[in-house]
Formats: C-alpha cells, structure tokens, sequence
C-alpha cells in the first residue's frame, strides 16, 4: 500500500504534508475563539444528556483528534450537539437512572456502538442511507426537537424537579411544578435567557454602530455565553445564592480524559442498538449536511463514506475516554470556518484547549448556576425552530407536508426515535404509494414536430386506430396490475383500434413482476386483435427485455422513436383513415 | 340507497334476479363434484392446521355462502387452503398447544382478526397494498410453504411425532423419530402417496386410451382423493389396524357447524395481530390471483375491494361457525370452473352437500388413517413447489432472484410469517435502492431525426457547449444527492460548458428535496457561469414547479422539446463552432 492509498483513508497524510505557517497561524486564532464558545457549550449539552458537566469536556477532546486525523472536512468541529444529546438521554434513560453510574456507562456503550455503526458504515459505503432521510423530514425532526429540548431545560430556569418524555408529560409536570418555583434561579436564568438572545439578535447591530469592526464584532457576539456564565457564576459565589436553593454544576474533577470502558454486555448492547443506530444516521446526516456547505464554500469536496470513518473514529474516541456520542455540531462548525479554520488541525489546537480548560478551569464552574447552562441551550436551539417547511410543503407537494407534519407531531408526542423513524417510513411509504399509482397520459403528436404530448393539455394529432401510452413511472411490481387495469378499462369497447403503443421514454425499469403482467397484455390484446408496440425504450430496458421471451411473443414491434412508430403504423393503414386533431389544450387534468 | 348501487356492495342481488334453470343445473353439477373433492381436503386441511377435523368442514360451509352473497368472482371456492393452514398453525403453535381448547379458540380469534382486516382493507380501498408482493415473491413463497407442508406430513406417513417448526428442525426430528416408524402406517401411506400420485399424472391419460371423455375423465381424476380415502379407511376397519399402532381421525361430531365465539382478550389479539395481517395479505393475494385468471378466461371481470369484502365476510363467518382462516382456494376454484360453475350458487350448493356430509358421513371417517390425509396434503402441495423461478429471475433480473432466493431460505429456514415478510421488505429495499442510485445518459441527436438518445450507444450530434443530461428517474429525497454530485463530477474541468440542458422526459415527479438540490445545482452552475435548462418536463410536474420560486431563479429556459433546446441554444452560439458526431454506437456502457 503506497502512500497516497493510505492518504485516501487518512486524509491527515495529504493536507499534513503541506502544512506552513499561515495555516498554522489561521487554525490557531480559529481554535482560540471556539474553545472559547465550546466550554460552557459542552457543559450544558452534558447536562441535557443527564450526564456529569466534565462528560460534555472529555467528548470535545479526543474525539476532536480523531475526527482531524480521519475527516474530509477542513472546518467541522466534532463534539456533542443538542439533538445527540437529546436522543442519547432518551436512548440511556431507558436502560439507566440518571445521575448513576450505570447511566454513564451506557453513554459509552451508545458511543462505541455508534462509532461502530458509522466505520461499518463508511467501510461498506453505506453513506446513501443517509439520503432516505428527506430533507423535509430531517427540517420537521430538527424543529420538533428543537422544541422538546428547550422545554426540557424550562426545569433549569424554573429550578424544580420537572420531569416528562414528550411534549405533554414535560408541559404538565412543569404546571404541576409551577409553585415549588426558586425565585432566585428563575431571576438568574431569566436574566441569562434576555441577554443571550439580546446577544444573539441586538449586540452585533450595536457594535457595529460603535465602529468595531465586524470580524471582531462577530467574535465578541460568540463569547455572549461566555460572560453570562461569568457574570452568573460570580453573583451565585459572591451572594452564597446556593444556600438560597440556586442548583449549581459543583464538583468537577480536575483531569484529562479519563480511559473508560463500554459495558457491552448483551443485554445493554440489544436495547441500545436501535437507538445507536438512529444516533448514527442522524448525526451523520447532520454532520454531513454541515460540512458539505462549508466546503462548497470554499470550492472543496468532502468524502461522504471517508465522512462516516472520520465520525466512527471520533465516537469511538468518546467511548473510551469519559465521553458520550458525538458528531459534527452546525454553530460551532460555523463559528470555526467564519474564525478561519484552514485545516482540521484547528480542531485538534481546540482539543488542546479544552483539555488545558478541563485541568485548570474545572474548579471555576463550582458556582456555576446550572439555569445559566439551561438558558445558552435555549436560545441555541430555539434558532433550530423554523415552521416555514410546513408553508413550503404545503404550497409545493402534499406528501411531502404529511411526512414533515407527522415527523414533528410525532416526535412531540413520542420522542425523538418514534418522530424520526416514523418520518422516515412514512416519506418511503408515501413515495411507494406514488410510484404504485403512476400517472399514465394518452400522447398525441405536437403538428409540424416529431414530438409527443398529452392529448389533454396539448393540441396534437391522433389515429382512432392507435392508442399511444405513456405511462410515468418505472413498471414494477407494485403497480404492474394498476398498468394491467389501466389498459384494459381504455381499450373495451374501442372498436376502432387496432395497436396500442407504449411510449416508453418515461420507463427506467421493468422488473420481473411487471414483465408478466406486459406478457399478459400482450396475450390479451392479441384475443381482441390488437397489437401490442413498444417505443423510445431505453437501452438499460432493451439490454433486459432482451434476456426474456417477452420480444418474440410481443405481437407488434418495437420503435426506435415514437414518431416512427406512428409514421410506419399509419403508412400501413389506409390513408382515407384521417388524422383527428384532438383540440383539447384547455383541459387541465391527466 | 338505491337497489342497483347496493348491488355493487352486495353483488349476489345482480346476479341472483337473473338467474335461471340453466344456471341451476350447471351450478348443481359443479357443486357435487366439488363436494366430492372437498371432503377429504378438508379434513386434511385441518390436520395440517392442527385442528380437529370437522374445523376443516365447518371451514367450507358457513363461509362460503358468505362469500356467494358478497364475493364478485363467479367461480371461486372459499375454504382452507394449504399455506394459510400452515400459516394458521404457525400463528396458534406460538400461543396455545395443539390439540387444547385454547388452540382451537386462538384459531376462532384469527379467522374473526383476519377477517376484520380483510374488511377494512376493502371499506378503505386498500387492495393495492396487495401489490406490495411482488411476483418472484408469491413464487418463492409458495414453493417453500409446499415444501414445508409437504416436510410436516412426513410424520403422519411415518406414523411417529416428530415436530419442528423450519425445515432443518423437522428434518433432524424425522431423523430421530426414523426408528420409531410404524410400518403398518407406513405402507398405507406410502401406497396412498403412491396411488395419488399415479392418479394425478397417469390416471387420466389410461381413462382417455379406453375411450372415456375428457371431461368425465377429469371427474375421475378428482376424486382419486375420495377413493384412497374409502379404500384405506375400510382396510384399517376390516383389518383392524388401529390396534397395530395406525392413527385414525377418530370421533367426529355429527353435527352443523356449531355456533362459537372467538376470544378477543388483549392479550391473545396482540399476540395474533401481526399474522393476522400476514395471512390476510396472503390469502387474498392467492385468491384474487385465482380469481383474476378464471374471470380473464369468460372476459369477466372482478373488483379487488369488493373481493377483500367477500373474503372478510367469509372469515368472520368462519370465526363464529367453528373454522378457522380461509380464502379462495387454487384447486377447487380451477375444479369449481372446469366443472361448469356459472354463479357464486354453486358455491352455496357446494356447502349445503358439505352440511349433509357433516351431519350424515362423520361416523364413516372414524377409521380414516391419518396416514392418507397426510398423503393428500402432500400430493396436493407439491404441485405448487416450482423451483423454475430461481432460474426465470436469474435470467432476468438479479434483484428479483435476490428476493427470490431470500423468500425461499427464509421461510424455510424460519418459517412462513419471516420468510414471507422478508421477501416484502427485502423487494421494496431492492427498489428502493435501485431508484436512490439512477440510471443517467448524456444524450445528443439522431442524425436527420429529433429524437436525443444516449451517446453512448448511438450515432448522435453534440456541441462543447451544450451538456444534456437525460436523468432516467423520478427525482426524490433518496436520489436528489446523487444528481447534484453526478452533474459537479461532470461539469468541473470542462471549461468550453455554457449550458446544462436537464431532459427530464422520464423524470416523473420531483419532491421537496428534489427541488432543494435542484436550486443547489443552479446556483453553483451560475457561480461557473454554466445556464442549467430543463426539456421535455411533463405536465404534471410543470404544475408543481410553477408553485415554488425555482423556474423565477433558473438561470436558464423551460424548452417544450429537446429539439427546440438544442436549436435555440446552438442558434444562439457562433456558427463556427462546429458540431461534433460522437460516434459511440458500439459502446454498450452507460
């Protein structure tokens, strides 16, 4: 195996190798900023996971590494993101109690079980599955999330002890919890929440009206969290606010990333690997959609299966050292690119940071108020809440609207697995009940061209002797018989006709199922002395057709283009037969 | 609600205010041979369920008559058929012991589920899911039930109690049971085989040499059955035989199918739902198969959601009559036809004959042997194992011989409800990958046509400027990737492009995902300076892109055809830049 081979699989050997000093330069500020921004992010995605604050640092370290080592992507910063959190609480709150060790445990179980998925994944290039997730469905899951996991933290802000799987159970026990309220944790969240989306939405407008430039102003909008958790942290330790009932992160241990083990005990293995597997798909979807808009930015590729490896590589990582799964986050991706991230070395100068964070910081956050955490989760992920696809849906394709509507519903309703797998299902079943009534349109020749239209929306000519059909769709078995009917109900009573054309131009296959049901047509056609006659069939169709007896049977012949067919069927009729022009333009249907 | 569109809900009140003499005595004929065949089949047919006999010939009576009054096929007989018999031991063997009270309740429970199903499939037009089986899958399956019926029997020939559940288990049963052979039972069966056998392939070809007609020698060959059954159920009474060891069917109520009620506790109907589904599928698959071949043959013509009614009513009768899950049946049906059978009367007709039989001939099948029933479900079965499929889709289509292959290990290897399953999931899999990865030609023109075919394969003209892509597949979620990167692949490097002409002739609906990858393609073609046009676009998909912003933002033209494009892009460009012929013909790529 030569060097550029192993170059393909370890993408770190080829930009490595021309690594300088601007990059060097570049990645260093980009990974400053982000560090910056992902330490009080890890912190609170941990906690949305239900796990230990320092869970959320040790997935940031070396997962990063190893996911700079074996990704395509030249900024995607790899870590824990809101709905890989979210699933993975719904995923171990199944099998663990929060807060307990068997709890973080399983955490790593699910990591290395979806590093596993994703290299088998990327290793089998797998990576088109990702492409059965319709980016209708993936918008309605992102938005339904969205709002699941804001209301999981209105706990936080509130500071009870409300609880809750879905939508329902979360909004009612939160009413139920309403008086045990701790006025002072809600003032501090509260106040966090107004500043942060102040930060969001107002403080770079008046930055720049202050004449700072907009790089900087930028970066100073991104460390908004940052001074919330200072700010915070500083009044809960300054006033003895804990003594007060304000909850707060408290111990965190001052240490690199430990070496852990994955339980992978059958049992633990058997109930977490569906799950893993919709953590896999999701965040490979989420990640890959990142890193594709970033690199089309700057004019490069990234590799979807080498995507898979990269990302395998990092859950794998997080599984052994204290973490939980991971992917490639959307801001902080963002925030790396916008910093100038050259190359994926930026990354791993950010995994220094954070492991520096992880050994000297860890005792600062001890006054930390976890409603602080709860508030930079909502405002980041209410701006994943975007309703405008059901508008778009709805305006361009019905089933596209059904799938995102039921992919939010349920996912509201029951969780983020019963939301994405049901959406997933039902965008497949919808797109199969399509196919399986495939629209079929009677064609007619467009006068002074050689091409065909439908005789309901176009002016065109026809024989009374010929039927000519289209049908729109590939023939397969689930709609071989709805083809059968279509053409029997069309041609009793028709006294007239005498040959009945497929065009076949709109044809892309024609499986085994659809064959016979062609054969018995033909065979029924031929006992009302009709003949049977194929056009525009495509090569790929022809090279199969050609493997069955189907062409010998067939009773009529098979055309190059539909234009000779018509030409040589009515050469052969008599020419007082006329031509009907079929004047039908107005209609709209068919 | 007027007479004639209750009519279409209760077919018997068309047909029955015109019936006549004739009709009567056709009807009648067909019914007694019917009768005739079906006594013995029955009986058997209830073994192979693992229920007493008389379920078999309760089965027949009650649900037929149902099926008379709603069905739409003039011919088909309703009863137990071989592979739901074996479906329904399957289901019932998971939650009761054969031979127990709950065994035959769970059975009353799934007749009353399926029937259910079957009712609410036709209410809400749902007989195209039926479609879902494709064909190579039907023929999988049932060749491997044949040989797993025909497997079960062996024990009753053998006359031991072997068991097991797939193929591999039974085999390593029989094995173990070979010492415990009862030889008595043995030649009875063996014999019974034999003379059956002999019955069906060489019986009617010696009536036809000594004169007899064809259509009284197909009487006699039909009622082989009855005579191995008469001739051997008076050996073991003249002889004895019982006492040696031989199994007989014993006691049989002398009675009318006795009025029952299935048990409908959540438990059981939970554990019975999905083969429930399963077996309702099936069974109307087998019957509207049959049902649509006899119609085809008197050019008549029968409606699948009101067959799913007929079929449903049948089993629901079944489930209060004390039978178990029925369907129209291949055998019978075919002999129903040849005999003469010319309304659904005959199959009332047939069921009064099996009343009486239940009433006055169960004492005379207290010695029948088990040992000849048994050798009549395997006669009968192994008509249907046809291994000529696997060679048919081998030929022909490798996804097809895949679902095929599958269908067939599995079911014998796991039984029915997973092979059958299987077999569904892995054909729409195959599909759906098939369609996630499409066909795509780059076309030009036939020389003195209008017509644009793949360059690949044919003579065609071309232009440096212009690139026509003819994608031959619908555009959706699972492929619109694929596409974006096809055309980034080609268009990068080829820097004479000017414009990207997507021919969208087979493109037969574009879905929101599609669209969304389409707009990525136009304006990272703009931002190369390369104009993307689409040709041909059919009508309906035109109606749906006039509702999204896509035609506003293209940077090129809608063309009617893909001559017009051609001629008004080329017109647009200098003359002196020269057509290219790719002459490509005898490449076969692509």
């Amino acid at each position: 195996m030569t060097l550029p081979r192993l170059g393909k699989y370890i993408p770190v050997l080829d930009w490595g190798r021309s690594y300088d000093r601007t990059a060097f330069g570049n990645d260093m500020v980009a990974a400053i900023i982000v560090t910056i921004m992902l330490i009080p992010q890890s912190l609170a995605y941990a906690l949305l996971a239900g796990l230990p604050p320092e869970a959320g640092l040790y997935a940031s370290i070396v997962p990063i590494i190893l996911y700079a080592i074996f990704g395509t992507s030249r900024a995607l910063a790899v870590g824990p993101v809101a709905v890989v959190s979210l699933m993975t609480a719904a995923a171990i709150g199944n099998v663990a109690e929060a807060g307990t060790m068997g709890y973080a445990v399983a955490a790593l179980t699910l990591a290395a079980l979806s590093g596993a998925i994703l290299l088998a994944m990327g290793v089998f290039k797998l990576g088109f599955l990702a492409n059965f997730l319709s980016h209708p469905v993936i918008a309605g899951f992102i938005t339904a999330s969205g709002i699941l996991i804001a209301t999981s933290q209105i706990r936080h802000i509130l500071g009870v002890d409300a609880g809750g799987h879905n939508l329902w159970e979360m909004v009612t026990s939160l009413v139920a919890h309403l008086p045990q309220t701790n006025p002072m944790t809600l003032l501090i969240g509260g106040l966090a929440t107004l500043f942060l989306f102040w930060v969001r939405k107002g403080l770079k407008p008046a930055l720049r009206k202050i004449g700072i430039g907009p790089r900087l102003a930028d970066v100073v909008t991104k460390a908004g969290p940052v001074a919330a958790v200072m700010v915070t942290t500083f009044a809960v330790w300054q006033f003895h606010l804990a003594d007060g009932g304000v909850k707060i992160v408290g111990d965190v241990p001052q240490s690199l990333p430990p070496l852990t083990m994955p339980d992978f005990s059958v049992g633990l293995v058997s109930d977490l690997l569906v799950p893993a597997i919709l953590i896999s798909v999701i965040g490979f979807v989420e990640s890959i959609s990142v890193a594709q808009t970033l690199a089309a930015k700057r004019r490069q590729r990234i590799n979807p299966d080498q995507e898979l490896i990269g990302l395998g590589a990092a859950n794998i990582g997080a599984a052994f050292t204290g973490g939980y799964p991971v992917t490639g986050g959307f801001a902080r991706s963002v925030v790396n690119f916008d910093a100038g991230a050259q190359t994926p070395a930026a990354g791993a100068f950010t995994a220094i940071g954070l492991a520096i964070a992880a050994i000297a910081l860890t005792p600062l956050v001890y006054f930390l108020p976890k409603a602080t955490l709860a508030a930079t989760i909502i405002v980041a992920v209410l701006s994943l809440v975007d309703f405008s696809i059901l508008k778009t849906s709805w305006q361009y394709s019905k089933a596209d609207f059904v799938a995102v509507l039921a992919t939010i519903l349920l996912t509201l309703g029951f969780g983020v697995e019963v939301g994405v797998t049901s959406g997933v299902v039902l965008s497949i079943g919808l797109f199969l009940y399509k196919t399986s009534r495939p629209h079929i349109a009677e064609v007619g020749l467009v006068p002074s061209t050689q091409h065909f239209r439908n005789i309901k929306r176009h002016k065109v000519i026809t024989d009374p002797s010929i039927l000519t059909i289209r049908i729109d769709e590939s023939l397969y078995f689930a709609n071989a018989r709805f083809l059968e009917d279509y053409i029997f109900d069309r041609v009793v009573g028709d006294d007239r006709l005498r040959h009945v054309i497929l065009m076949c131009s709109a044809i892309n296959e024609i499986d085994l199922s659809a064959l016979e049901s062609l054969e018995a047509i033909n065979h029924r056609l031929d006992e009302m002395c009709i003949a049977l006659h194929l056009s525009e069939v495509k090569g790929p169709v022809m090279d199969r057709l050609k493997c069955a007896h189907f062409l010998d049977d067939l009773t009529g012949r098979v055309f190059l283009s539909q234009y000779d067919a018509m030409r040589e069927l009515l050469g052969k009729l008599s020419v007082s037969d006329a031509i009907d022009t079929n004047d039908n333009s107005s209609a709209k249907t068919g």
